[in-house]
């Protein structure tokens, strides 16, 4: 008998390897450190290994952590401030936004981590300013962060620029938002044992010049790295890109070398069936957030299409201002409904499909499935444990229909994670985060969002937007 | 001072009362016996009421009970068999609803009723076959229920009949079927201090005869009630009505006199415009079901047309399989985020509306708005309590933009509820039911899901449904 660390045992289990789920009917997983040292039946798994730590999955679920590939959650601090109305950024987001310390979004950032981590998500792609301080959040809470540093060149009071005016640009903003993510890259890629890791965040090709773009890009070919970065993301966005450069984003990228394996591009919300088959074929991959755009924009990005056309893609919960929750499981069925009605087909988009992007393929879209998206020997262990005795996910069965998966994505709401496992270590249990204490992180966050709230009244009634209107109106 | 039996104080209030929300910031709600006593400012009820039992609401949001307008319990049974999928009813649920026994329908439906009353849910308007045996679930746990017999005249094996053949029908079972929802209203109605009522429930205009409608429209006149119907539901319906009597269901509705508003329209799916805004402006009222209409049909049905043209609304989360879940909370964020996407427009369908639909609006759809859908004196106490120290009611703000509403609605998941109040009685506290045993529940239904899905196996096998195929190809 091999000693590991911890066995869980006498669960249903779901690898997320091959082409669907990987379903084992009471499996086992054995992790020894933080790697995951064999996945299969219990019965061979509680005969090849022995553990000082055993967990009985009896009616549980055991299963890959989620992968929430985009997330802003530096402007978490905002949520429920800017939804159901227009001009979302600037009248929404932007009057509150421009009074944001950073000490503020750090605190922010961790009520946001908390809530993910309690929905099942261990790995978070977060791409925001500040990442030097939000960083300190993933390292303190124990989470997988795969992080950006948003880089442009555009000053910090962009949100007062009238629509339609091409934004300036400021060579010095690029230089030192730039060398923010790359001494962030320097200082803590590949730390906390490979759990926190760094990636290039350009925040879109309409925010710096040609010249800053190509100068990131050459700086991922140097680490061998990737470029997270919002890609036809709005009509602004277009806007911006045909004025300046009298064409389209596809094109522009196209044109300037930009689009390809190392793109991982972000919305893809005003792209044409055509330029969306163009970014597929690239080898550029698509992360896609339903739930954020089906609110702020009232649409449904072509995924479905570039899927169709070949592309790696998955999903994405954004920002908690704008979606307004960032719980993958919202994001799955989100996804697939949304899809459903584009096509007017319920076979589209279907339960595996929208669980595999929240998992295997969003970890290829990151290009880190080496190292997560499936419970695989080898793999890290990040492993979250479901109740499956939880009415949501009334009845189990397993055959002739196996219904675990379509009720995890259309039925589970996100409370059903009882227990969170990252990197081999126990974060969550029973629903109690370990390694952070969530009131009082909510207590200090809640504060600041008041102190916010205070300092930015004057912009917030000026901006006049929709929702304050209601507020104004009593039907708020 | 007055003497009542529960004073909740200390928390944010939203009353339903009036055009928006009737948020009171630092609230109370007096409650004696089974009725609302006061509701207003904490100091001000304070002052003149006086409790034994006295809830600190600090950080709480108090609110009336969500009301799912439009549920099948009797079917929760079979949730996750059948999505992503065509041919929903025939190859996904009929295989198994063939073998369904009374007794079994019975104990899943209590599971789909714990569900619903952990999410927020206080009153149930269950429409099915035996609600003889499933109003005793409704009288155990202490939900208030508004219920409906499902009449129809076709035989139960309906299911096998090739689409586009004529329903045959058979008068003896549509007679059996509304003396059943005769003897339902006669044993039950106004029974459990008013908490259970009966309405009628005709199945829908193509499951029965005309002679048959126009009966069960007689006894609604002669108890002055109301029929819960399902109207335009599907291309299926339309085509019989089409085929029966050469004209589309609205119009054969109206020749015959059954728009008006005793009639609670549900669905609508296959109404034109202008078929809607008939319906709308002759009093009839609609039930829409967003989650379950978009993942069986992948279709938005046209209820902001329904409203824009003056038409009262509210939501309904159907059945179990076939949505998957019947959570309020879902349905709320669903139903305005498909519209938004159906009319590429984020003003659609704003939380406040959402929010209504699910209490005020969906009490007057159903004729139950004199008694519950606010909290006002008078009203019946059907008190929901909700966590606003949630990760996802972060941050709670109240000036200059207050965003508790979108953040119940487009943030929250339903376990924020954490103390349900029915009829004046705590039925839920802490998230534990007090009323049923939840564990022993489900492991009923639990067992009785496995022993028809047994029994149905080779009518699973032989429907062949994608599911099954994605189940055999190792994708689910």
């Amino acid at each position: 008998m091999l000693k590991v660390d911890l066995i869980i045992h006498n669960g249903h289990v779901l690898t997320m390897e091959g082409k669907g789920v990987g379903f084992i009917e009471n499996g086992a997983i054995a992790i020894k450190g933080n790697i995951i040292e064999a996945v299969g039946e219990s019965t061979e798994i509680l005969t090849n290994y022995k553990a000082e730590r055993m967990i009985d999955a009896t009616n549980k679920l055991i299963m890959p952590g989620l992968i929430d590939a985009h997330i802003h959650t530096g402007i978490s601090i905002f949520r429920g401030v800017a939804q159901d109305m227009s001009n979302w950024m600037q009248k929404g987001l932007w009057p509150f936004q421009k009074h944001l310390r950073p000490e503020e979004s750090v605190v922010g950032s961790m009520v946001n981590i908390i809530e993910g981590v309690k929905a099942g998500t261990t790995t978070f792609c977060d791409y925001d300013g500040r990442m030097d301080l939000l960083v300190q959040n993933y390292k303190k809470i124990g989470a997988r962060a795969r992080l950006a540093e948003l880089i442009n060149e555009i000053p910090d009071d962009i949100g007062d620029l009238p629509v339609g005016e091409l934004y300036p640009f400021d060579p010095s903003i690029g230089q030192e938002k730039l060398q923010r993510n790359l001494d962030l890259y320097e200082e803590h890629h590949n730390t906390e044992n490979g759990r926190i890791t760094v990636i290039l965040g350009p925040h879109g090709p309409d925010m710096m010049s040609l010249e800053l773009l190509k100068e990131i890009q050459a700086h991922a070919e140097r680490l061998d790295t990737k470029l997270h970065m919002h890609v036809a993301q709005g009509d602004r966005e277009v806007l911006q890109i045909e004025k300046r450069y009298g064409k389209r984003t596809i094109e522009f990228l196209e044109e300037h070398g930009l689009l390809n394996e190392r793109l991982i591009a972000v919305h893809l919300t005003e792209a044409t069936d055509e330029e969306t088959e163009v970014v597929a074929k690239s080898g550029a991959k698509l992360i896609y957030c339903a739930g954020s755009i089906g609110i702020i924009d009232g649409m449904v990005p072509p995924v479905q299409k570039f899927l169709d056309a070949g592309g790696t893609a998955c999903l994405g919960s954004d920002q908690a201002p704008g979606n307004n929750c960032n719980n993958m499981i919202n994001e799955m069925k989100m996804a697939a409904i949304l899809n459903k009605v584009k096509y007017k087909d319920p076979r589209v988009f279907n339960a595996t499909q929208a669980l595999r992007m929240a998992t295997i393929e969003a970890a290829k879209v990151m290009g880190i499935d080496d190292q997560v998206g499936t419970l695989q020997a080898g793999k890290k262990a990040d492993v979250i444990l479901l109740d499956l005795s939880s009415p949501t996910f009334f009845p189990v069965l397993t055959t002739p229909i196996r219904n675990i998966v379509p009720n995890l994505v259309y039925s589970a709401r996100g409370d059903e994670v009882e227990t969170v496992i990252i990197d081999g270590n126990i974060v969550m249990e029973n629903r109690v985060i370990l390694t952070v204490d969530e009131k009082e992180e909510i207590r200090k966050a809640q504060a600041a969002a008041e102190q916010i709230s205070i300092r930015a009244k004057d912009d917030i009634l000026s901006a006049d937007s929709d929702i304050l209107q209601m507020v104004r109106d009593g039907l708020l």
